[in-house]
């Protein structure tokens, strides 16, 4: 699997892996793919710092990159307090009586919620640049689509390439004329955040685009004949995130959620707001069902809604509340159904890929 | 693009078109292809088989199919007007207020509504059958998943395919198990009724669960570059529809429509219950707005909602009231922008395919 961008990059293959696990991210380094560690559940640098160096010593020497969730419009002097102060009362009784339905206890006195929101904030994600230039990062990826022009000026002053995700063609654009370097095109299909397009029709929109830019595939890749299709389509890579979630490296801190993933199939994942106030697919549970009855009061905007339930999803994580627990996850969750090891994956998707080239060889009249 | 399954069928592409008009259905069969005729809109046998004895004389002696609309379940003696007369009333009234509020004119006096529901209902299915049997038809589709088990044995004595589309693998499983010969997944981007799961995780979740059955892969299929992503996920054939709207065989009756078609986005499109009470996708208007509006009376269930709306579709494109103007559509409609011929279409999407192959031979590093 090797395409223009993957070359440029050194690597192996033409497969990108995103996960919040540093184990995880370096792992699929070491396989040949391109490990892509999510920053958004760092709220302190230290922490990064204390991942990125574990990275370095994990990775020998082959290239990763880091994800970050930077809106492209800066909003001047809010606060976390400023935004807090914004989320309406009702709301906040809405969420402690879906608690109390299902006998959620409390986190223990001065506990931390685990699962935090604050990445998503600009100055947080600036503080995580202002260390992660420090090392030799690869690419830096944005969720939130363009990264604001200074910080894109800034990986390239460090030779970072800066890749974004859109949704559309129009934003896939958008995106090219910021001066990014790589369009992650993330079909419907995918997990987190994620418009209405399926990749089908997305990826080759994406590509015609922003050409000569290349784009990467996400959503629903998780095997090789997946991987094939995406190159079919024009891609330079493939972009995952979800496969990796049930690797033996992972640690979701929950077996039960682990339990579930391997169990779930792709009809079991709704695109809901839930989460974060935008759009994100993830495990359909009854905690997503009680914000999306339209007899309940609804989500609030991108980033209330993720205030808001930052603590109540981390007491669900942290009991393991069977009824409400679940996690960002694409439609390919329903080929998630053994536990591999990265190496694992990896192989089984390069094989596959081979596989789904000489299938089309043979439809297409050609001996190999 | 031969597969085990054009071979079985005496077709040089493994390109299925369904479309409403004989002209396309013949022409894709002439352009090597295989082309199934929809029969929703005949609602008298002798329309049917005056436009199958035109198929007869325009086909070349190579082989084409037929898509009937028919519920595995029979209702016993329920009649049109028995339906008709569940309708509540307050929903007559919100058809004729939006249409009101658009200066929709009413029909001539005695003029029949040329949009028609009635082939939904499975007497009239049956009546189709009676002719189609009587014509060399190799295929018998079936757009609400398998027919019943008597017109299944019935076509198979006659030495006709029985193909249903299924959005699921679970469904997919069931009308294997009822004994039909294809399955066609119809994916979550495709045009008329259609799932949540995107054809680029459903066509392999389908291919595995009827193996050694075949699949044809439906939804955001339009460019060969897309037909080899669907053959690398393992099916036998793509099943097209949308992008044989524009053609020039095809006679939409509305300059108006065939417009808005070439000129609507991939995002363009919604999937709504508005025109037949089961969710199926088709280009964004004012008129699938008004359904969807939480304000509104919403939808009323399949069969209802499609009798209840036929003569305001009827009057809507008659008059061609352009915001209101919709026709079913999948998301590839982003990708109709200039009209060409059937076979340019067939010559377009064939040469594509080779184009994808080769690129990727390249990236698994085969020279052709």
């Amino acid at each position: 699997m090797q395409t223009e961008l993957s070359t440029r990059l050194g690597i192996e293959h033409a497969l990108f892996g995103f996960t919040p696990f540093p184990a995880v991210a370096a792992a699929i380094t070491r396989a040949g793919g391109f490990g892509v560690l999510g920053a958004v559940r760092y709220t302190a640098p230290d922490e990064l710092q204390r991942d990125l160096d574990w990275m370095e010593q994990h990775t020998d020497g082959k290239p990763y990159g880091l994800d970050v969730v930077m809106p492209a419009k800066k909003v001047e002097g809010v606060t976390e307090a400023d935004v807090e102060a914004m989320i309406p009362e009702g709301h906040r009784q809405f969420v402690a009586q879906t608690l109390a339905k299902h006998g959620v206890p409390e986190l223990d006195e001065g506990e931390a919620s685990g699962w935090r929101i604050t990445g998503w904030m600009e100055e947080v994600a600036r503080s995580q640049l202002d260390v992660a230039f420090d090392y030799p990062i690869k690419l830096l990826a944005n969720a939130l689509g363009s990264p604001p022009a200074d910080v894109i000026a800034r990986a390239h002053e460090h030779g970072v390439l800066v890749a974004a995700l859109a949704g559309s063609a129009r934003h896939a654009r958008k995106h090219a004329d910021a001066g990014i370097d790589i369009v992650v095109a993330q079909g419907y299909e995918a997990g987190g955040h994620t418009g209405e397009i399926a990749s089908m029709v997305l990826t080759p929109d994406a590509v015609e685009a922003v050409a000569p830019l290349p784009v990467l595939a996400a959503g629903g890749i998780g095997s090789g004949a997946q991987a094939a299709a995406a190159l079919a389509l024009g891609a330079q890579g493939v972009w995952t995130g979800s496969i990796w979630l049930t690797t033996t490296e992972a640690d979701l801190h929950s077996r039960a959620l682990t339990e579930k993933l391997l169990a779930a199939g792709s009809g079991d994942t709704v695109r809901s707001r839930a989460l974060t106030g935008k759009p994100a697919r993830q495990l359909r549970t009854e905690w997503t069902d009680a914000w999306d009855d339209p007899a309940g009061p609804g989500t609030l905007p991108m980033p209330l809604q993720g205030l808001l339930v930052a603590e109540a999803v981390s007491r669900i994580q942290k009991y393991e509340i069977d009824p409400l627990l679940g996690t960002p996850v694409g439609q390919i969750v329903g080929r998630m159904n053994t536990e591999r090891s990265v190496q694992q994956v990896v192989d089984d998707l390069t094989a596959g890929f081979e596989r789904a080239v000489d299938r089309l060889n043979r439809i297409v009249g050609r001996d190999q």
